[in-house]
């Protein structure tokens, strides 16, 4: 059989069962191996940043990767700040890259480009497909090279004329590799920092553990509630988590604080740091006379497990040295009440912890008007919190596109802002066709309120036109319902609390996609 | 002073007069000093490939570089696609991509990623400036490069450090390097070729002239009508070129056709191929059974003048040998009649024939549905004619951004589709932000349909759903006039050649910008 289905019949066979897709004439061949191959579903995207950030999403609900088809360089190099996103994540995911028939690279016919360097600065995995008898071998390791711990993105490059040749036969799965068990000392040695050993300073809360990665998840997270109950450490979750269980009936958990200043004051005091899952916290930006890492002077440093590493059971092995007998503490189910009022950042998390659904998937891209929404939604019923994991602004919409395919029965609330939910807004039009249950809530404040802040955090003093000019977003406003309705999703805008809990609340109760354009009145 | 303010200084003094800017938290300091520098004009994008393509569309009309601002790896890889074009293009341009502190690297931070690589991908210089008292010297020989003839794109990587220590002063231009003079042997073994010397075959008509980069331009233009007057060869002009001066008074030119079997139908028969300012033609995309290179086998291919040769200075000399005495042949002034009926592409063509403004710039992504327009705009009053470069789609808007800053006194037609006006649709919110003189059509035939064609070409069967999904941009049809007006641009539909025409003709006799979705009823 030609390259393109064997390639296709063994991304299903390995468990991909979804590609979204923005082809070109280079990747004709394998668009029309799709009607043969029903186990890989096509999904539409109008731009690669679209494609690849639906992968992302799609990767961190299903725990197995999705494919994206992208056209030749300049189509991976539309979806890599998604992609970059993705490798911060460790989520699973394989790029086929289709490119000029091998026989025409060296004609540098006008879309020629680097495809390997670009794909090389996002993926673990990189291989040049050369004849169609290796395209199937060559895609069934990437998907095992996407699914090893912790996953991660892997990209396959297919030529034209090795996807449209005869003589391929599809390949069979190649095992992933697992979780690294964590070393038994190890352990023991997180167990003694817990203990207080006479090795370490004293002062049972001034140890934290910092979760991340899988920890984020209920064995996870249920496995440190124990350990901190029983020791009085405390936890703390990473700033970006890529996927984080969480709501009433789970242990509540607080994450480290974004802004730096922040982060080093819920860290003062800690004099030694337990890593679960989680790196060293470093500050996400450095500003003039702030130090780089967040962790006080003179603060240990411990790793109990790595993201390559099983830390769900290096917590569960560490919580039945040091915790046996106790329970998880469970967060109470607890809703904030619908506010009255103005639609500020503060009502608008209120509204949303008031109305959140059981088995809700947030997609978080919420940034300057998010700071309300993780107390506001604790004590919510169970749900999912997708964060923005690289900082490259853009991932929220499609992330939400790709959550709402892998888990078509949850509802799926996607919070963007004005700034950012412009770089992927085709997003919306996904949503359309594919009939997601996406809500969207975009936050207006018509500003990049974020760099008002960062301006004055690097010392940056603009008191003029042209600086300032360069972070409104106003002039003109963007009407965020018009672009909806021209994408196909019926949409609202609402300007007071009382109007957003309507809204949200009619678009929850409603199958399909909709959008809220959230305008607040007191910017956040 | 400050890095970023000596930068500034420097760009502005170098010629640089415009930054299309995208910026984020260490892109604070550059934002800042714009303030104090008025002769760099900040121009906010809401997605940087619109900075990169607006960059290109600037450059190619004022001859001199844009600057860009970009935000770390991400905010570059966004803006990959349009500086791949503007490489193909041979653009002067210069992006100043923001990194973090130089200390702040090793920490690995969230939005790390290897800036380096992605810039050397389009840039034919790159430099990572590593102090502040360098950063202006780095900035001057960053403009020089991207001016050497023919122009191409430089990347400075400005950690934020540099940017905002104190210990910098600005930096003299550097004199871009000229393009190289054409030797004279060269000159007359071309004129030796013309004459139909005893070394080659004979036959007149079967000498062909290939114009490219500033070839294109009116002096190159007459030089080779004088040329192709005198010895009957005949003048073909590069399939995409970056900018074409055309319309009655002028030289016409028919451009090499974008399907390789009419290429090679316009080819047929050639003996002797003469390159000025043009590379030899390859074909597009490679297809089964059809050969990279267009020129007829045994076709001499001789080269007049290379990209950073002055191919003008070349085609006049060769003139003066070969046809002393000639005049160059003006196309004359004719227009279509405005036509009736349905809108098709050939009838929007000739509506935009019979409309088009003296001094016009058309950035045309009309794809598919701009088949009939050469013909139908030939005998137009002067304009220039600007293409998709390096065929990487999203390209047309915002290059119509940038000609429309650099040209405010002349109008701006943005022919688009609408499956590639969609991956750089945020470009109408600068339009209308800057209050651009550009009215935006776009050709609304609800599919891919160049993929349509390409489908059948590549000798793919594509009956199923699953493939045929992939390039249909119905379910839901996409509504240009809602995402118009969400954006500030007034907007209309047009779905009959009459209403084309009163659309066209009220947007281009109002100033500021206007979208017109022409809805074909026989696409294109």
């Amino acid at each position: 059989m030609r390259g393109a289905q064997a390639l296709i019949r063994t991304l299903a066979a390995s468990g991909v069962g979804v590609c979204f897709s923005n082809p070109g004439t280079s990747e004709m061949h394998f668009v029309a191996s799709l009607d043969a191959v029903p186990q890989l579903r096509g999904v539409l995207c109008l731009f690669e940043g679209v494609a690849t950030g639906a992968a992302d999403g799609y990767g961190r609900m299903a725990g197995r990767p999705a494919a994206t088809l992208l056209h030749l360089g300049p189509g991976l190099a539309n979806g890599l700040a998604n992609l970059h996103n993705a490798r911060r994540a460790g989520t699973p995911l394989v790029n086929v890259v289709g490119d000029h028939a091998t026989y025409h690279k060296r004609f540098d016919a006008p879309l020629e480009s680097d495809i390997d360097s670009l794909a090389r600065t996002v993926s673990r995995w990189v291989r040049r497909s050369a004849r169609s008898a290796d395209v199937a071998a060559d895609a069934a390791e990437g998907v095992a090279a996407a699914r090893g711990a912790p996953g991660g993105v892997a990209t396959l490059i297919l030529p034209a004329d090795v996807s449209w040749s005869e003589g391929a036969q599809p390949a069979a799965p190649v095992p992933p590799r697992p979780p690294s068990l964590v070393p038994d000392p190890v352990i023991e040695d997180a167990a003694e920092v817990l203990r207080g050993g006479t090795d370490v300073l004293q002062g049972g809360p001034a140890c934290v553990i910092l979760l991340g990665g899988a920890a984020l998840r209920r064995p996870g997270l249920d496995a440190a509630s124990r350990i901190a109950a029983a020791t009085g450490a405390r936890l703390l979750g990473e700033t970006f988590p890529a996927r984080l269980e969480r709501g009433a009936g789970l242990p509540g958990l607080e994450r480290l604080a974004y802004l730096a200043e922040f982060a080093q004051a819920q860290l003062a005091g800690t004099q030694r740091l337990i890593l679960a899952g989680a790196r060293a916290p470093v500050s996400f930006f450095a500003y003039p006379d702030l130090p780089s890492s967040l962790g006080p002077d003179g603060c240990q440093v411990h790793t109990l497990a790595g993201a390559d590493e099983d830390v769900c059971a290096a917590l569960e092995a560490l919580a039945d040295r040091v915790a046996p007998g106790t329970r998880p503490q469970p967060q109470p189910a607890q809703r904030p009440a619908l506010p009255g009022g103005g639609l500020t950042a503060e009502t608008a998390a209120e509204v949303i912890g008031a109305l959140l659904p059981e088995g809700a998937i947030v997609s978080d891209e919420a940034n300057t008007s998010g700071l309300w929404l993780p107390a506001a939604t604790a004590g919510a019923p169970r749900h999912d919190w997708l964060t923005l994991t690289g900082g490259a602004i853009g991932q929220g919409l499609p992330v939400a596109t790709g959550a709402a395919v892998a888990c078509p029965d949850r509802p799926v609330l996607a919070l963007g802002s004005d700034g950012s939910a412009m770089y992927t807004i085709p997003a919306l039009w996904t949503h359309a066709r594919e009939q997601l249950d996406v809500t969207t809530v975009i936050f207006s404040n018509r500003r990049y309120a974020i760099l008002d802040l960062e301006l004055q955090r690097v010392g940056a003093v603009a008191g003029g036109d042209a600086a300032r000019s360069l972070l409104d977003l106003s002039r003109p406003d963007l009407d965020f319902t018009a672009l909806a309705r021209g994408m196909g999703v019926p949409a609202a805008r609402a300007a007071s609390a009382g109007e957003f809990a309507g809204e949200l609340a009619r678009a929850l109760a409603e199958p399909g996609p909709h959008l809220i354009e959230a305008v607040l009145s007191q910017p956040g």
